[in-house]
């Protein structure tokens, strides 16, 4: 189901990080469903959360051990989102963090918790709780593509990426895994992200590279512009790579290492659009020539969001008039007369109206690929800006219906 | 396919509003697609357009016209919204105008064009002028319900609603038609609304009830959010019920009026989300307790634009935790612990959990009904918002896939 390249390239380990994983029975029987994740002593951390005000119980809690500590283990389960759960939520989430910092003789506030699945339902922290000595067990630093599978809830395929980069003689490695199908419209992280690399890297630095990396990748795509309860994309520095620590963004390896971490990033946030709920195609809205970047991100949104456009392309319709339509609402002044529309290579629309020497048989051929890139032109200015999406299928709509049966 | 009472009251005329109807072939043979409103000398009328920036030719036309003359005639077109046709559009759209006005020995400026249909095509304009001389001929007070049908597009029953009011011994008549099914979230008129009513209405008053009662009902409607090229509602009042004009807001029939005005336009607006695409379930979204009715809005569209939402209430699947993930990214601040929902009568959270004593049957209960309300109370202030949607089907899907073919 899940569209184009969805391969993994092999996930490599990276040094200061083991990875254990348990079936916990948080939902469902005989299924991995808890994920621990050990950090090195030294490792620098930096989060993203979600700006849901519903956001979850773990989350809450996350938040405030990043203030009090420096963390040492990630605790995530799935089957079981912990958000809209009140104060019991807290406890129950708490009670797992105490746990595992009694077992590996740390504090709770040195762990941070993840929780995706249902939402408005009790965690089962008991059951977590009696998982943690079996993930413990099998902690190991090549676990990262176990690590993918069991973080996936509606996932039909693991997602993880892993890059090199060597800079004068020192080679660093980047890996990431993510999870997340269905409400997808990340509002500072997705569903789940966790990224490593072995380079040292400074707090503040590394929370700037965090930042900047989630702007280009999880913050731009959407799959239903639904923002989850949960989101969190988390970036782990471990030092282990055995030389001087990026302490500024003008660090001669700043670059580089910006560079892999961004396309790790990127690889994984796409590839939860290409395994988004339902999905078919996979589309890149690319608009340029607006007044400001956040013009463009509104068009390009827009056009993302609209049901019409989805499902036009789920038919392979090429009924670019809706395409028009979602530009027109998105809340930017334009002028229809300088409005240029592409796919891919073919010209559909050209001043706000049809393009010379269109046709129907074009705009078929094009939506007839899998993968299909929209160019909106808004012939403004100088401002770009990119979404990844995908189309909306009878598929979706079953996924959603039957997702608690 | 539409949920719940659909019926239509029996359309009273309205006296100075005769309307003939005829068959033009705008996009399809042997279909009634042409519908045109005489409206009688001294008429009023109010008009409010979509604020979508790509609005067709025939929106930017008829603001142009508006400001120039008092309007003699509607010209309406369904199969073809001329909508992203550029400088021809608006040609045809003038063409259509001055046939009309040739032929009724009027101007073009008092001609008010409406498409409604594909957008991106070209407006067969030659085959609507050929049409009109066939609409001329059967101009009749009694063709309402005629009218309700012959602007339908993918709707698949008439809407029209008809009350009388009586104060001071007049009697005040309002009758009222829509269509739209799709592309609905009208941004100040849907896809095409017209109501009139006998009563003399001052031009400036006409336009605050025009604008109130639209506020309050095309306004608060959603299907799948996206806002069409084409939305106009039109409001016209002939005078012909032969007693003073209301020529201000505390004229002592202004409110009566407004009343009957407002309840028609509730009505035929509701009727497009009873007959939203593949809709299976009419569904309330009413906020309440917010600090500003914007906060209220807010919160009522996210929920009733949520895919995740919609797809839950065609599953008849009470997974509320949706609902409350949807108000948490509504981009309203909130604090989770003052917040309640209800289904109907059946509270399903209480201060941002799960409520006391609610169990899964109830849920199931309330959600397999075909009509529900969700009450949302934020617990900030007194504010409150109420907007109007349905589900999100199958039938969704393949009626927008299938559309073009």
């Amino acid at each position: 189901m899940a569209v184009g390249n969805v391969e993994l390239v092999k996930l490599l380990p990276i040094k200061g990080i083991k990875i254990g994983i348990a079936e916990a029975h948080v939902r469902y029987p005989n299924r991995k469903d808890l994920t621990v994740f050990a950090l090195c002593e030294g490792a620098t951390t930096a989060v993203v959360t979600t700006q849901n005000q519903f956001c979850a119980a773990p989350v809450q809690l996350l938040r405030q051990h990043l203030q009090h500590a420096s963390p040492r283990y990630l605790l995530v389960n799935t089957g079981n989102a912990n958000a809209a759960t009140g104060e019991d939520g807290k406890h129950r989430a708490l009670a797992t963090c105490e746990a595992l910092a009694s077992l590996t003789n740390t504090t709770a506030a040195q762990i941070l918790p993840y929780s995706t699945g249902v939402i408005g339902e009790t965690l089962p922290s008991e059951r977590i709780i009696t998982g943690l000595p079996k993930a413990l067990a099998n902690l190991d630093e090549d676990n990262w593509l176990a690590a993918a599978h069991s973080i996936m809830t509606t996932d039909t395929v693991p997602k993880g990426h892993s890059e090199q980069v060597t800079i004068e003689g020192v080679t660093y490695t980047v890996t990431g895994i993510s999870k997340g199908a269905g409400m997808i419209r990340p509002n500072m992280a997705t569903m789940l992200g966790f990224v490593a690399t072995d380079a040292a890297i400074a707090p503040d630095v590394l929370q700037t590279m965090l930042r900047d990396s989630v702007a280009m990748s999880f913050n731009r795509i959407t799959v239903d512009g639904d923002t989850s309860t949960n989101d969190c994309c988390t970036l782990i520095a471990t030092g282990k790579a055995d030389t001087a620590m990026i302490d500024s963004t003008t660090h001669p390896h700043y670059a580089a290492v910006y560079q892999a971490i961004a396309s790790v990033m990127l690889r994984i946030a796409q590839l939860i659009v290409r395994d988004g709920e339902g999905a078919s195609k996979f589309i890149t809205v690319q608009v340029i020539g607006g007044n400001t970047s956040d013009d463009c991100a509104k068009v390009a949104y827009a056009v993302a969001h609209s049901p019409l456009v989805k499902t036009a392309f789920f038919a392979s319709d090429p009924n670019w008039g809706r395409i028009l339509a979602a530009v027109g609402y998105a809340g930017v002044d334009l002028d229809q007369s300088t409005v240029n529309v592409s796919l891919d290579d073919v010209r559909i629309c050209e001043r706000g109206g049809l393009a010379d020497g269109y046709t129907e048989d074009q705009g078929a051929a094009v939506m007839s690929r899998p993968e299909i890139t929209i160019h909106i032109d808004l012939g403004q200015g100088q401002a770009s800006d990119t979404v990844y999406t995908c189309d909306l299928s009878y598929e979706y709509v079953k996924i959603n219906a039957d997702y608690r049966s």
